[in-house]
C-alpha cells in the first residue's frame, strides 16, 4: 500500500485514466494496492481477466477494470472500466513514484570528479563520487546518481538516468530518457582473440568500436552490452533490457524489442523489431532474428529465425513443431511398450 | 594450509568441535589443510565417506571423520571422530577467519559520504567512497566496505556485512547479520511495462516497492533483487543466493532456501522452506513451488512444483519420469532400429 | 570506420603484418573499415573463406586475404594475401588503439584511497575513488582506472589493466598482463555452508583461501570468481573469460582455455588446456575437463569429459551421438506413425 501525493474521488481518478467511472464518484482513496490486500480507501487493478474472482472479492474503494468486467458483481465500492487498467494503474504509481522518489540534489557534487572538459547540459545532477571524464557530453535533464563511471568522449542525451555504479565507457553513446541501472556495464571490449593454431595461445582483437543506444530504452542491473570491435553495436530505441543480459559485439537490437533477464545474444547477430527474447535463452553469433520473433524462455537458438515466428527448444524450433515433440518425448515409454507388444506378437526376441 | 591463530592440541580441537579424540590428543598442530596436501602439523577433513581412500592415505597430523570412519585404518597420527565433520572443520576456518580477515577500520572513512540524516547504530563501521543517503538507519556492528551504496530510508539491521560496490537501493530492508556480496543490487526497479497494442511501444510501470530480506541471508556477487511494482519482494531468514542469481519483482523466497548461481526467478513466483534451485535453473513468473522442492541444475520450470518435489528438464519432470526419459531418449537409435526389423519381418517398405 | 594514426601504404602494411602485398603497392589508406562499408582510403579484412562473395564486391582500397583467395577476382584496389587475415587486421586495431584509446593520467589521482602500507611499482597509475588497502602490491605498468577496489596484501603483476569498478579482494593473486573487465569481481566467498538436518539451518563455511590468476588473462565485465574454501581457485595464464561467467570455489581452469560469456563451473571442477566452454554451458561441480574439449552452447555437463571430446545437450553426450538423437527426436511423429501402421497391418488395437 503506497500513499497517493493527494487523495482522490473516483471521478478524479477515471478523468486521469480515460475510464467510466461506475458507483460512487465521489468517493474517495488515499492510496493504490494489491487486490488481495485493497481496503475501503485503497485503489487497486484487474489486469487480468484470469484474476476476476480474486478481484470480485477485493474490498478496494475503487477497483480498475476492463471492459469484459465491467457488469461482474464486485466487492469494491466502485468501478471504473478502462481499456487498458495495467496502464491506468501505471499511471497512478507513476503520480506517487514523481511525487515521492528521491533523486541525487541539484547539480553536481563536490565529491564527483567532473573533467573541465566535459560539458554538462542545464540541470544536470551528478552524484558522489561519479566520474565524468574530459569529452564527456551530458544532455539537459540527466541525472547521474552516485559512483558512476562515464568515460571519455562519451555523448549521453537528455533527461536519462543512470542509477548508482553504472559503467559508459568512452565514446560510447546514449540517446534521450535512458536509463541505466545500478551496475550495468556499457562498452566493455567484446569478446575477440586469435587464436595460434600451432600454440593454442590466444591474441586479443583489440575493440575500438562503441555502443550505440537509441532513445527510451533501459538496461538492467548489472547487464553487459559490449562495444563493437569496429563500428557499432547498436541498441535501437525502445527497447527494454532487464537484468544479467548479455550484448556482445556488434549486435544489433531493434526497436522496441524486450530481452527478458539472463539472456545472452553473441557477436554480429542482428534483432529485429517487437522481438522477445524470453529469460536464459541463448542466440548463437551472425543471425538474423525476425520482425515481431518470440524466442521462449532457455531457448537456444543456432539459426536465423522468421519474423513472428515463436520458437521453444535447444536447438530451438518453432513452437508448434517443439511442443508436439516434447509431447511424444513424453509419451516414449507407451510407444516403447507399444513396441514390444508387436515384437512379442510377431514371436520375436526383444 | 592456513595456520590457526594459535597452535591446538588434538584434545583441545576435539573439545572444540564436540568429538572424540582417537589416538595421541596431546598432539599439536598448527594449521588447516586439505586432505591431499595435509602434513603432520596440520588438521585435515573427512567431510564425506565417498573420499575415504584419499582420507586414509592422508598424512595429517589430525584428521575429523564421522563416524563411520571411527576405525578404519588411517596413515593420519590422530582422529577426531565428530557428527558432522565438515561443520567441524568450518569452525576451525572460522577461527582463522576472524583472527586473519581484514575489514574496514573502526568508524565512518573521512572519504565516505554519509548524509547528516542517517542514522548510524553503535560501532557501525564505513569504508571509503561508501554512500549513506538521507533517512538510512543501520544497525549497531554493522560493516560498510568502500564503495558501497546505501539509499534514501534503507533500513539495515545489526551485524550486517556489505562488500565493495554493494548497492541497496532506496527504501530497502535488511535484516541482523545479513552480507552483501560485491556488486550485489537489492532494489533495482522491476522488469515492468505495458505495450501499446497498435504501435508495440512500451511505457514503462513505475516500481515503487521494495524489497525486504531476513535475518542471516547471503546475496552474492553481482546478484540482482529487483524491487517490488507495489509491495515487496521477499527474501525470508536463512536464504543462501549464490552470485549471479536474479530475483524478480514481487518474488518471495521463504526461509533458509538456497538458489545457486546464475538461477532467474521471475516476477510474483513464490518459493517455499528448504527449497534448493540448483544452478542456471529458470523458473516462469506467478508459480508456487512447495517447502522442499528440488530444481535441478538448468531445469526450466513452467507449473507449480509441489512440497519436495525434484523436477530435471526443460519444461521440468517430476525426476523419475525425466530420468527414465532421458534414458529413452537415449535409446531412440535402438527403438528405430526395432522398428525397421518389425517393419521388414511383416514385408513393410521403409 | 577508424582512421589509422598515420596514413600507411600498401606495401608498409604487407611489411608490418608479414603479407605479400598484390597490386599497387604504393596505393595509401588511412583507415580500417568493415568488408561492407569500406570505401577507397580503408583497409578491409576477409577473415573467412565463406564471406568471400562480400569481400570480392567491397569497394575497399585495400583487402587482406588469406591464401586461398589469392587470385579470387576482387573490386579492391589492392590486395595483400596474409596467412591469418583477422590477426593482421587485428594488428592494424592494435595501432589505433594505442594510440586513440585514453587511459588515466600518469600517476596515482587525488582523490584515489591508497594505503601508505600498499607497494606501486613504477609508473602504477590509479585512478578517482579507487582503493588500494595496506599490503596490496602492485606491479610496474599496472593501471588501475576508476572507482576500483584492491584489498588487502592483494599482489598484482605488471602492466595489467583494472577497468572501472574491478574489485580484488584480499590476498588474491594476479599474474603480468591480466586485464579485468568493469564490474569483475575476483576473490568473492565461495557459496559454502553446512546444513543442520533437523531444522534446516544453514551455517556458512568460512573462505578463507584466495584466487590466483596467471599472465595475460581476461575476466569480463560483471564476471566473478570466487575464493577457494583453503587453498586457491586457479585461473591459469592465457585463460579468455567472458562476461557475467561464474566460476566457482576452488575450481582450476587450464591454460588458453576459453570461457563464453554466462557460462557456471560450480566448485571444484578441474578444467584442462585450451578447453572451450561456450555461451551458458553449466558445469556440475567436483568434474574434469579434458584438454581440448569443447563443451557447446547451453549444454549441461554432469560427468568427467575426455580430452578433445565435443559435446553437447543436457545433459551433455558426445556431439556425434547427441546430435543424432537429436534427429531421431526430430522424427518422432514419423516413428509414431510407422508404429501405427504396424499396429493396424498386425490387426492389433491401438
Amino acid at each position: 500500500m503506497k500513499k497517493l501525493p493527494a487523495p482522490l474521488t473516483v471521478a478524479q481518478i477515471a478523468a486521469l485514466v480515460g475510464g467510466q467511472a461506475v458507483g460512487d464518484g465521489s468517493r474517495v482513496v488515499e492510496s493504490v494496492a494489491e487486490v488481495a490486500s485493497a481496503g475501503p480507501s485503497d485503489v487497486a487493478s484487474l489486469h487480468n481477466m484470469k484474476y476476476l474472482a480474486a478481484a470480485q472479492a477485493s474490498l478496494a474503494g475503487c477497483l480498475l477494470v476492463p471492459p469484459p468486467a465491467k457488469d461482474a458483481p464486485c466487492a469494491a465500492k466502485a468501478k471504473i472500466v478502462v481499456e487498458d487498467p495495467q496502464a491506468a494503474f501505471a499511471l497512478l504509481l507513476g503520480l506517487i513514484d514523481a511525487a515521492g522518489r528521491s533523486r541525487v540534489a541539484p547539480g553536481v557534487s563536490a565529491k564527483a570528479s567532473v573533467s573541465p572538459e566535459a560539458k554538462l547540459g542545464a540541470d544536470v545532477r551528478v552524484g558522489d563520487f561519479s566520474v565524468i571524464e574530459r569529452g564527456a557530453v551530458i544532455g539537459e535533464g540527466t541525472t547521474i546518481l552516485p559512483q558512476c563511471y562515464v568515460g571519455e568522449n562519451v555523448k549521453i542525451g537528455k533527461n536519462c538516468l543512470l542509477h548508482p555504479r553504472a559503467v559508459v565507457r568512452e565514446d560510447c553513446e546514449l540517446g534521450d530518457s535512458v536509463t541505466l541501472h545500478p551496475g550495468a556495464v556499457i562498452g566493455a571490449d567484446g569478446f575477440g582473440f586469435t587464436t595460434d593454431k600451432k600454440t593454442g595461445r590466444h591474441t586479443k582483437i583489440p575493440q575500438i568500436g562503441n555502443v550505440v543506444i537509441g532513445d527510451g530504452v533501459e538496461i538492467g542491473a548489472n547487464a553487459t552490452v559490449d562495444r563493437a570491435t569496429l563500428g557499432s553495436t547498436v541498441i535501437e530505441s525502445g527497447v527494454q533490457i532487464d537484468n544479467l543480459v548479455m550484448i556482445a559485439h556488434n549486435v544489433r537490437v531493434g526497436r522496441d524489442s524486450v530481452i527478458v533477464s539472463q539472456v545472452g545474444v553473441a557477436g554480429s547477430t542482428t534483432i529485429g523489431r517487437n522481438v522477445i527474447l524470453a529469460g536464459q535463452a541463448g542466440l548463437a553469433g551472425h543471425l538474423n532474428i525476425g520482425d515481431g520473433a518470440i524466442v521462449t524462455a532457455q531457448t537456444g537458438v543456432m539459426r536465423d529465425v522468421p519474423p513472428k515466428t515463436m520458437l521453444f527448444g535447444t536447438p530451438g524450433r518453432p513452437h508448434r513443431e517443439a511442443f508436439k515433440l516434447e509431447s511424444l518425448y513424453g509419451r516414449l515409454p507407451e510407444i516403447v511398450e507399444r513396441l514390444k507388444e508387436l515384437e512379442k506378437t510377431l514371436g520375436a526376441k526383444t
